[in-house]
């Protein structure tokens, strides 16, 4: 019986005709952006100009984070054994787990728990901190083991005021950053946060979170897994942290 | 001793500073697309804006096809058995091998081989063809199992020559499926192969080839791993390959 | 300084030496069954013989279960996309997750909280299902969408009473069978439940649970995987569960 | 139309009932070693005692070697993210390819193509070695990065002597490296090596090779995601190869 047969709302395939979200995936072909495209399929309609340019500048935000991620090394080290290029990013993609861009989804459960809920962003943090700390959890998205101030949220931030694209989310998440200075911590919104936040205000199930980094991601690891097959040796000793920069010196959107 | 370590030319991390190719990641945000910063981390520089436009419609043209390809069903069953979204992709991402997306840097490696030679591109393409046949190969990135012609081949390169962005490889690519009808063999072009041509045009090393794709269908993957998630029971029998679509319908751009 | 270094305290390597656990590898060949190499292995000390015959019998209670489960589709899609063998068996093992083999570590983990529980066996089966249902889960390890009783749970157990080698765990497993008897539910042990109650009377983790699982189950992912490659086109249509069994016909072992 | 259904040859499933290459699992649980029945599933057919102490003794000879492969720390790297138990081991799988593990299968492949050629032994390495120079390609299996002589190698062929189980593959795998030292090379059997070659004489196809490897690396890639769960931190820096042992001390069979 048909009513048996599973159910699917993201593609409509027939010989010479492929729809995606009910648009042809040849008119949006030079029409739209891949990230407007992203942002289709994933959410089942276009985005608005400014859910446009906010989307392109989620997915450039964690593009690459150099050798050290532990995606970054896992899609290497696949590639080191010697293995095609799929299984090297699909080994780096394995590695983005709960501590490792899984922060995105948890934040944005959170905030999208608490947000919705009546009364001040204060009190609504400070009730959200309290929460968590009886459940000993710490709030994800908060904090950076290398950044102090990570810049692509204060870039995220403030690309959302110029495209007068916040919401209660965003708000929500700058109200704990204040709660945690008010009690002396200083855990600033990491970009997985402000990530969070975002997605949030654009309406994204949570549970989308993760994939979000993925996509920006895999750019960055066909790259690291393509310099490991052109660079280095199969089977070398990968347990180095320490490489040498050798690639462009710094360059300005200007000087082009 | 340094000359020992080894060495990346990727990306450049400090405190407060994440640099790719040596543009500052946060100077990229909102200034430049996400295909432009994916051209720019895989090729070493910023597309000019012709090329921008091909990579957004490069990877647009692969973000889905439907529930059938490999690269979805292996996604959807590793959902199914009660996993995270990454491992979910990670699965989908391993099923893009040779036989699945792997045209692309097959064709462009095949092209990138002869369209250097002199001479008449149709005397290079029987020759190219011929040494195949001696081989006992086929050439990838021709014919498809559902699409008669491929449309986004037509889209693809029918922007290329919007642009005036053309080149050898394209030229090559054109000239073989010319020869295949002469052969009286109706093997169009694909979409695979003309990627792998536009990409040799590009500039692009053909083992990056898989790359696009994989780039391109996370997206779509996120979306099927996802549905399978919220519209699915767990361990269903993932054994069928007639869904029902139940989608949006026909949209059109103009209808916005 | 080193102790900063990371610690482990699995194997020892030297030219000529190879060491897990302390044993010579060498002198382990020959002289000890696989079975009880990764006993010794995964524990950290050698079985006795009645563990040694306990962990063969696990191992290979769920070394395969046809085409249908996620884990044999998953090892078959991605060998059909063209890829390599290790590819395609990792894409198996990526499918074994909550649902599929991993009521393994959870009925290990709930019995090892409840076991060293003072009080009477089927008391404590009681307390243990409230508890479940206060929190709105299942027990894992209990019913199976096919077998009504699982043959492999009955040989587990009665291999276990032969050896004498029976516990804490496996008691209060069979307890909780009763209690569900005596609440009108049949919910017999299934293979998953019976090998959690029994690595924990061997004291193993149970968040090593699934890996008893992962270390059978390769074999039959490895089957499969190479049936897909010797026997049926790449990219064919992998969305079919009905299958024709041509395999050998029923074989007894006294035959032999 | 019946002929349309896929064909498997591996398992027969039923309510109540198991059986692998015709055999009732639980037949085997218990009088058939996990070695034995793992040589069943690959090859359809109960080895005969010599080749099931074999098998066991090959499972036995790649379990672990230690936290430096590409496998040990792509698992180790994937569970640092946040993962479960059978994303890390996906992930060392993973890293299992041509240069890892990878010449089980190619030195297999090439020995079952040289072994049925008429003559002498030493006449067909030499023409074998001749065939690869010729093609720029080095031996698999032959050498080792740190063991000048694998002592897995000795104690397999050791083995092999005892229960008189030779055959041309391990005659002619001894032939080559008599041909190297003839050269003034210094390559023994390697542990793939001699694998391959009894494997070979075991009757097993050489796309089968990696399996053997991969069956026993899993449970050292297990033992190694377990030990970075529970000894160190998620996110931690992997990028270091020296480790402190502080393992068991050398233990002895005698011993016990």
């Amino acid at each position: 019986m048909s009513e048996d047969r599973p159910r699917t709302a993201i593609s409509k395939i027939a010989p010479g005709e492929i729809r995606v979200r009910g648009y042809d995936i040849v008119e949006l072909m030079g029409r739209k952006s891949f990230a407007e495209v992203a942002y289709l399929v994933l959410k089942g309609q276009l985005p608005n100009e400014a859910e446009g340019k906010m989307m392109d500048a989620i997915l450039t935000s964690s593009v690459d984070h150099g050798v050290t991620p532990p995606s970054s090394l896992a899609a290497r080290t696949v590639m080191s054994g010697g293995n095609p290029l799929n299984a090297a990013v699909a080994g780096g993609i394995l590695a983005i787990g709960d501590t490792h861009g899984g922060a995105i989804e948890q934040c944005a459960r959170i905030l999208q728990e608490y947000a919705p809920k009546m009364g001040d962003p204060s009190e609504i943090a400070r009730q959200l901190l309290a929460d968590l700390k009886a459940k000993k959890m710490r709030m994800p998205g908060f904090g950076h083991r290398l950044h102090k101030t990570d810049p692509r949220t204060v870039r995220l931030f403030g690309m959302a005021d110029e495209f007068k694209f916040s919401g209660r989310h965003q708000t929500l998440a700058k109200a704990i950053e204040s709660e945690f200075r008010e009690q002396g911590k200083s855990l600033p919104i990491n970009v997985d946060g402000a990530i969070g936040a975002v997605i949030s205000d654009m309406g994204f199930d949570w549970r989308l979170g993760k994939g979000f980094f993925i996509i920006s991601r895999t750019v960055g690891l066909i790259a690291q897994a393509n310099e490991e097959l052109i660079r280095e040796k199969p089977m070398r000793n990968l347990g180095i942290s320490d490489y040498i920069y050798d690639g462009s010196p710094p360059q300005k959107l200007e000087d082009l």
